[in-house]
């Protein structure tokens, strides 16, 4: 196994960073200026992988700032309702919003959001308002890169992993880059670095490491070497259709293959897969399996309308595993 | 005639300010945390009043600026389609969004507005971006107040005041006042005062006049006495049910009643009642008729689920002045 | 007389602007680089003219923020002493500095200033820190140009012209203008444009008339012409050695010549004109005979080592244009 | 010897942040209010240490950046005249000034800085103005806390310390804590602890240890213990007249008496303790003869009237170190 984790802990998964609002079209499969009605989710990278977590059985929990308004209290309820324990989760007291993002579907192809995600509440979570208490009793922080985009949040993670690293806590590092809010490639790649650097597991898509290394196009080999000169343990890149890689200090190296599915959209497939995959792990499973876990989750999701209401079970996972066609 | 407009002009009224999405609740009469689905409108004052004016056949144009991806598209679309001059509307090449409102509908006497306005392309449009050729060949200039709360709209607003009054193009000032963006109530102050000044007629609620003079509770004969020193011509002071009251130079005073409807909710009363209401003054009716004119128009849009799109033509707004039941 | 004054008041002039510090280089005629040690005076155009007013004999009195710290203590005592009412004087509680402005004086013809105005104490006086009480018992208020540049003392500045048109204050606009903090052109020539509309008495230098039109190179006769459409009845405009132009609203035009005079440099040259101008003016003098004090003032100051402490006394101009040759 | 350089590299030392101007009272012991003439020299910690290690014949050199005005041209000047290599330097062309530290002396146990740091040009030095080039020729990285305190110089720092890291460069971090800038303490902790935990050689004050734990009152142990889990081997903790403390990684700890001087103003000390401290550890010498030049160096600076100009040279510090008196 290639992460131990400390099993003595009430919580799986804690994750740290935005929850936020889906606002994904009802009609679909044409412009977004055509769209007239919008369904609302919970959306927000860490805030999914935790729901999608906690529908696979997981205890999870959740530390981020959400709007002292409607849309906050919305986020925290549904959060809750899904089994995710959602006490870390504190209200902005300055009239700081949710951050927002409309889903186009155009085709399964052509997909995009329009993000708000000015002066957004997540983005104002403090470091004095992350507890270490809340930390210590977990196996696993899941750290999410967008936190890193600005201070105050950007403080309040790193106060949580100093917090983790004293508590033998495992640091999963999903780079989720988003490129909202960064003032420049170079501070995206300085801040990612810092985190990866005292990750124990990092994951990200090909695009996303190239981001925190400001290259145009580098290596998975490359990439691997300069991490593991840190703390990193295991280290996940994703090729979309073309699979997965997993690469172990130890020098072993997995490929995962993507699963065939009918895809409505893009979106919401790399939290998809972060949760299984990371389920996978905390139940000991191989990391060759926990890339199964991963891919055929998120082939799961692209082929549904919303990223947190259609998180997998374990049970759909495992049907998909057996039966599904692979890319390649 | 309170007012005599230039008739050698080929639009009616050019608004200048703000031109938003509203995110209308398709479920009501509940909290907004348990509206699932939202219906998109254009939406924000001086856009509603020029569509209004539109649907009762004023020639109308519009000056704004509004987000360069699918909102603004569709809000810029929208108001063309809806018969508004859009040629003097810039889109925003800062990345900057058009602002939102998702409206709550408890009940009609519990009605809320969450608002996204952080840095919002409107109150982006800049003095150089306001073109006096636009101006000059309009009769009246309608100024929303809300596009006084930040620099470099401000600067706008003054800019098109200063064409409109070196060209005989009639100011009128819509209070419009929103709690959003502004720092203090004296800096409101200062600058409602530096515009209602300069202005040929002067519309708004009692409150918004309170805001205007930084009093807790004015009185109207106090608000036309400051304001007659200056420019303003006509006078318009809203009392909700109480019915408005309009104020001429010459001290003549109108009251217009409040017309009874079945209220779904409290938006848009304020937009359709200017639009009905300055028609009529530009249609040459008496002051008391444009009284009445807008006492009807809000009463229909108070009782329909848009601001927008429910603005009535003129047969419905002389059909309800002709049956309707009036308050008190 | 050009302008009437109410004499029934305890107060000549009240300037509403900046109180800074200048750092004079005690070592001149070398670039600063060279320059090792600098003498400290109070500087700011408004501070000046209400010093150099002191000098001349007149009750002045002075409203603006100054930093909470040696430097603005520093300021308010020295005015204080100079015979400058001080009671209005604000000190900033949120640890802003009071601005900061080297001179370099390399020749007579090569003088420069380097400016600390980043975030500083007198563009932070508030309108609710502007109390009407101090306004009302003045003759004269003297607006600087520059406590335009930014809020929140624009809107200062605008209560207090308001509570001088209240109560018969005749209100000097000194354009003052400075390249510093002012975001574009546009919005100078918006904000110039609005004081000196609501301005008695308007003085610049024809540059400054220029960017408050907001034109390369605009002629008098239609700055003047564009401004007697409002409320000025005395305009100067400075055209430095070929002498300064008043013009009265009747007509009248008058033109004083600029006297010679050993040239030290070139700071507060405007500063002194505007002090003995208006000296004159409240000693009831004809505008010809204010024109010779302000060129004579002006003289004086450019020949001498600072702005604030070479203000000269009565005698001193007496003296000058008596016996002091003129260019041209 | 506690820490071994890489000898093979031309430059011994390079500093990391700020480079600004003094302007010290020509009158001192007294208050600043009462100071009319100031004389300028260069200041900034970083700046000071590396002008005085020229002092002493190290090679050094500077990355940072001035204002593109007179007094960042001077600093500049001033610095190569001095013997550091300022090719690193950039220049501001967004109109930032250099910082200013008026010092106040009203006697040796009174002193007090008033600082100018407002968006000041050293705090703008960027990630892509630090060139790995210039850092792969030194033997040493000096990195001062002050240009932690805000973005961009804090990534412009940590991109510094990664190209020190892959090019083994050692690097010695001095905490100089200045309050301006820093948003919260905990701000200060986070990353005063980043760059801690990544140096060789950590160098600061007691109170400046706690305000990277964020304690009132720490202990040497506690801070050593804490640190010496990461990369540091030597720790530097200055207790004023009770001298300085320098605690190696395998336990052995060292303890230096302050040398007793005819005090004017404690500004400096720092810097000359730094410099001395680390030209002795580059000349090979004990840690505890370290200590000594440290402090022998610090008590020359403090009885004289400027930080950077006054810099020892080795003869005064051995001449201390062999006559002086110490405390305790």
């Amino acid at each position: 196994m290639a992460i131990t984790f400390n099993n003595d802990r009430p919580l799986d998964i804690i994750a740290i960073g935005r929850a936020c609002l889906d606002l994904n079209a009802v009609e679909y499969n044409r412009p977004l200026e055509e769209t007239m009605t919008f369904r609302k989710y919970v959306g927000g990278s860490p805030a999914n992988i935790v729901i999608g977590g906690a529908k696979l059985g997981l205890k999870t929990g959740f530390i981020g700032k959400v709007s002292a308004d409607q849309h906050g209290r919305f986020i925290r309820e549904y959060m809750t309702n899904a089994g995710v324990d959602t006490s870390s989760i504190v209200f902005d007291n300055e009239g700081r919003k949710s951050g927002l993002a409309f889903t186009e579907i155009i085709s399964p192809e052509e997909c995009s959001i329009l993000m708000y995600r000015e002066n957004v509440a997540d983005l104002y979570l403090t470091a004095d308002e992350v507890n270490a208490d809340d930390i210590k009793q977990t196996k696993m922080l899941l750290v999410s890169g967008t936190a890193l985009a600005q201070s105050p949040s950007r403080e309040a993670v790193f106060k949580a992993i100093q917090a983790a690293s004293a508590h033998d806590v495992k640091v999963v590092f999903e780079l989720d880059y988003r490129p909202y809010t960064w003032k420049s490639d170079m501070e995206t790649a300085v801040y990612y670095h810092q985190v990866a650097e005292k990750a124990d597991v990092v994951i990200g898509t090909r695009e996303e490491f190239n981001k925190m290394e400001n290259v145009e196009e580098g290596t998975n080999e490359e990439s691997v070497r300069r991490l593991f000169r840190y703390s990193p343990q295991l280290i996940v890149i994703k090729h979309g259709v073309d699979g997965s890689y997993a690469y172990e200090r130890n020098g072993t190296v997995h490929h995962g293959k993507a699963y065939k599915t009918k895809v409505l959209k893009t979106f919401g497939a790399g939290d998809s897969y972060a949760s299984a995959f990371l389920y996978a792990l905390l139940q000991e499973k191989t990391v060759e399996q926990a890339l199964h876990y991963g891919g055929a989750s998120a082939a799961i999701v692209v082929s549904k309308h919303s990223s947190s209401e259609a998180m997998p079970t374990e049970e759909e996972i495992i049907e998909l595993m057996a039966n599904g066609e692979t890319h390649g």
